[in-house]
């Protein structure tokens, strides 16, 4: 990779550009994004030069696109025709299969491989990007077909992907959708559903266990829409067996035998590290 | 108060006594507990000595039993007629109304206050004790009928604990068991369910989101087990409205209608502080 192209520089397409600088990256970093954050961004040092999309379609051989998921296909549309034959495109959307199936016909010249940088943090935007936000955390790539993974552009995106510390994985874009509609998209409604519902009154009245189970409910609808958007099958779906799960606890609980459940639990919460905080 | 006895000396009775220490306390403080937890306390300082529970009856004018729930029952049943006219029982159990209508048969002579300090930590056992355990937190009496707080010794009893910097409430037993069905218990189901259902092979796909969810995952059914015994139906209830809160949700996703209900629990989760972490 010579030239990286930011499709969106905000706090992921950012870090990525920083943590690449510092993984050992020399090439030219370019930016497309609005005003702001590139004003932002030169200032940081995040990129070197902002250009438009155009540009960035003939410059560069890697294009990162970093928008919410309906901006990624719009940009995706944009790009029909327009890459070098040589050029990647990647993108760190948080679903998928919609992404996916929309550069199989939108990249043509050019390659896509499908990413979902599993990492983020409480404020958006460029400045508040980091270098290490990949580290340690999954970055997931969704080849269609297990020989795209040996492409040269692709062999030097996972080097890079490893370099800047994430934890590379890959899987299929529909069961990346569908691990990711239990382990985040449901978790996010079940902390809105319950902060949603209860009663103002009675808020006052909870500890810190409460608390930390409305942590993301401080998340915005203008981070979620894209999502459900794109992964609504998925995520009902996931929704439905946790309601049944939560029915067959109201069961237990009136059969005062609730202990099997808090046990299978326990065990659970361990594979996910150990505890800390209240 | 002359005399404090704590029957249970373990996180919470233990930093109610350092607590009062801290705030000014100068009479006795005796302890009723397990030898282990007794050598413990009286190397900490926690107690001036251990006793019988016989002799924390004839001998304390307070006596603050902080046992799990069917404990501190027992415990009830144990003092049927071994108090002091003059003698207030308070108790430290997170479900209310058994616990109340179990002392109104058995505290009698004496006087008998439910209490409930929402505090808590990860780690149980006096150990963990620590003088500023309630500061801030909330902190609920649940009188039967309030004239029972014009009583001196109930009178006294809220003064310390506002001294120890707790945030003292009122509330009658059932309606405390209600609230906390849906700010406390309710959540740590939520947890232990989401957890308990998660397939082992997707848990490491995820972000620092569901560690956040699955944090009260880890607490284990002995703590929980007598809470749910004491407190079934509002549970039930409680869990049977959340189950409509989330097939609502199902409906609005289908309907691609989620914004009034993120809206919703972005302004709830504001009322409960900032948010700290991801």
């Amino acid at each position: 990779v010579q030239t990286v192209a930011i499709v969106g520089v905000g706090l992921i397409g950012g870090s990525f550009a920083l943590a690449l600088r510092e993984a050992g990256f020399t090439g030219a970093v370019l930016g497309v994004s609005s005003p702001g954050a590139i004003r932002d961004a030169l200032e940081m040092g995040v990129i070197d030069r902002a250009v438009s999309l155009d540009e960035a379609a003939q410059q560069a051989d890697l294009l990162y696109l970093t928008k919410p998921i309906l901006g990624i296909l719009d940009t995706l549309e944009q790009l029909r025709g327009k890459l070098s034959p040589g050029a990647l495109v990647t993108d760190g959307g948080s679903t998928k299969l919609a992404i996916v199936e929309k550069a199989m016909t939108c990249i043509t010249p050019g390659q896509f491989i499908g990413g979902h940088p599993v990492a983020g943090k409480e404020i958006s935007g460029v400045g508040a990007a980091e270098a290490g936000l990949f580290r340690g955390k999954p970055y997931v790539l969704t080849p269609t077909d297990t020989s795209q993974l040996d492409s040269p552009p692709v062999r030097e995106l996972m080097h890079w992907i490893e370099r800047i510390g994430a934890k590379l994985m890959t899987l299929p874009p529909a069961e990346h959708d569908r691990i990711l509609a239990s382990t985040s998209h449901l978790p996010q409604l079940i902390s809105t559903v319950l902060a949603a519902m209860l009663h103002p009154e009675d808020r006052p009245v909870a500890g810190t266990g409460l608390a930390g189970m409305l942590r993301l409910a401080h998340s915005p609808y203008s981070v979620w829409g894209d999502i459900f958007a794109t992964n609504r099958v998925e995520v009902d779906r996931a929704l439905a067996a946790y309601v049944a799960a939560l029915e067959n606890a109201r069961y237990q609980l009136a059969a005062a035998n609730l202990e099997p459940l808090f046990d299978r639990a326990n065990e659970a919460a361990k594979t996910l590290g150990p505890r800390n905080g209240a």
